[in-house]
């Protein structure tokens, strides 16, 4: 322990599952915890107490400043902090606190009708590690976003509910008995992607195939899945195509499923860069606490 | 009791989730009696308890004939029954049988890969009702389905998982907190039909804005409700044009998902008959008795 200089602030990102933790020194991360206390699992009064047993933890104190992003931010959360509306920078210094606590305002877009929690930080960790980049940045995620950015600002954003559909018909629909399998076909991923770009109103009906084909022919699980993902994300690429064709590409995101969005968008010749998405948010998280710093 | 007859066969319609049984003498329908034990419920030797049961509650002997159709045919069911292959009659006199008990084939379509099981029952019941009748029919359910009759045979038909789409989206996902209603606002659900007619590949896009709207404008639980359900009406509508365009269309079902269906349809100056699907699978089943009879 003696080793780890003492940190200065944390940073936290609280979802809705889940609530992430680390002990920062200026821009530097000292150490890192996490919990599945999410959003949804708690009570208003939980909140303090399951943010402080992670501080103590990480041998912080519970008097330093913490800048959060997330779903703590909504309705159904600590504080309830406000959307600000695009065409706007994906930061202010206009945060929502509680105590020593400063919760970073969400983006909303009024036509049509969308908002974001969380991955306004990213976005500004993204644009803090790349000043100056112009182009579309993709979340993947339960409700994957496409974001069009421009001059530093947040124009437009799209959400889908892809990751939402896959988790519910994987777990949950007549699908579950077809695509129980941890192997992966890229080649059915592939041949799904297209098809259904070429053919988005067919998705319902290509939906209930994978069941069909299974009871009819065998379909290997692991070619089951990837028709599954294929087809959804596919429709997501139908939906989005105004955000991706002929512009700069970034993915944000956790490995397997940003390479999911990587192979799609490769269907249909359009490059993309990664970006992880826990390092985002630690940038984004950073340039919070220095906008915080200089209004205080 | 005195004044019921004694019934000759035994009709049954076993669900996923429920099975519903009804005496019978000849055509004509004496008592009925429904239960939960559907297809799901049961383990393989739980089937003929649960079936003696409702058949000793409508006074009906053990020994009687019955016929059935529906998912006790599938692989987790009773009796694995066959599918039978398209184009063909949705009746044969080929039954699998055990016991007293005759379950009806399924039908099966090799290209897009398609399945039916008791869907068959119920298109033999209409068609005698409706001799000669070629067109369309339109079957709403967790699966609809959409079936392509020409000369008494079923020449080509299509799943779409709307219906199941829909409990899903209303009861598992984010959009719980939006829908909760009982009203119903046809106008939301008419534009939302027209909408993804004409733009199919926004669907994904366009079920998050339910959420969104609510969160920014207080969408009313009545209008949310109607939009999910018109988005994914007129999704299914696009991928099914082939099948309704400039057709006769008959939909059978129950009354509520009907009349949903109707109004789409109504959207796209396409009209339609309505059929009970509980008097179709009556007649259904007494066309496969008659067949039975005749063979035996």
């Amino acid at each position: 322990m003696n080793d780890v200089p003492a940190p200065d602030w944390i940073a936290v990102d609280w979802g809705t599952s889940n609530l992430r933790v680390w002990s920062m020194r200026g821009g530097a991360m000292l150490r890192c915890a996490h919990s599945d206390e999410g959003m949804s699992t708690l009570e208003p009064d939980g909140f303090e107490p399951a943010l402080n047993r992670l501080i103590t933890q990480l041998g912080g104190d519970a008097g330093l400043p913490v800048m959060a992003c997330g779903m703590l931010g909504s309705r159904q959360g600590w504080v309830e902090a406000p959307y600000r509306s695009v065409p706007c920078t994906p930061l202010s210094d206009d945060f929502s606190s509680v105590g020593a606590v400063h919760i970073i305002a969400g983006l909303k877009q009024n036509k049509p009708a969308d908002v974001m929690r969380g991955e306004e930080t990213q976005i500004a960790g993204f644009l803090a590690l790349n000043p100056g980049w112009d182009g579309v940045i993709c979340l993947p995620g339960t409700h994957t976003k496409w974001v069009e950015l421009s001059a530093g600002e947040v124009v437009s954003f799209q959400t889908q509910m892809t990751g939402e559909l896959f988790a519910l018909l994987c777990d949950h629909s007549v699908l579950r008995h077809s695509v129980r399998s941890g192997a992966w076909d890229a080649d059915a991923f592939d041949t799904s992607v297209n098809e259904i770009i070429s053919r988005p109103e067919r998705l319902a009906a290509r939906l209930f195939a994978i069941r069909a084909g299974d009871l009819l022919e065998g379909t290997a699980p692991a070619t089951a899945r990837a028709r599954l993902s294929g087809l959804l994300i596919g429709a997501e690429l139908a939906a989005a195509r105004p955000y991706w064709l002929g512009r700069d590409i970034a993915i944000l995101g956790a490995s397997a499923q940003s390479n999911y969005y990587l192979a799609a968008l490769k269907t249909q010749g359009v490059p993309a860069t990664l970006a992880d998405a826990e390092r985002m948010t630690l940038a984004g998280l950073t340039a919070a606490y220095r906008l915080w710093k200089d209004a205080s």
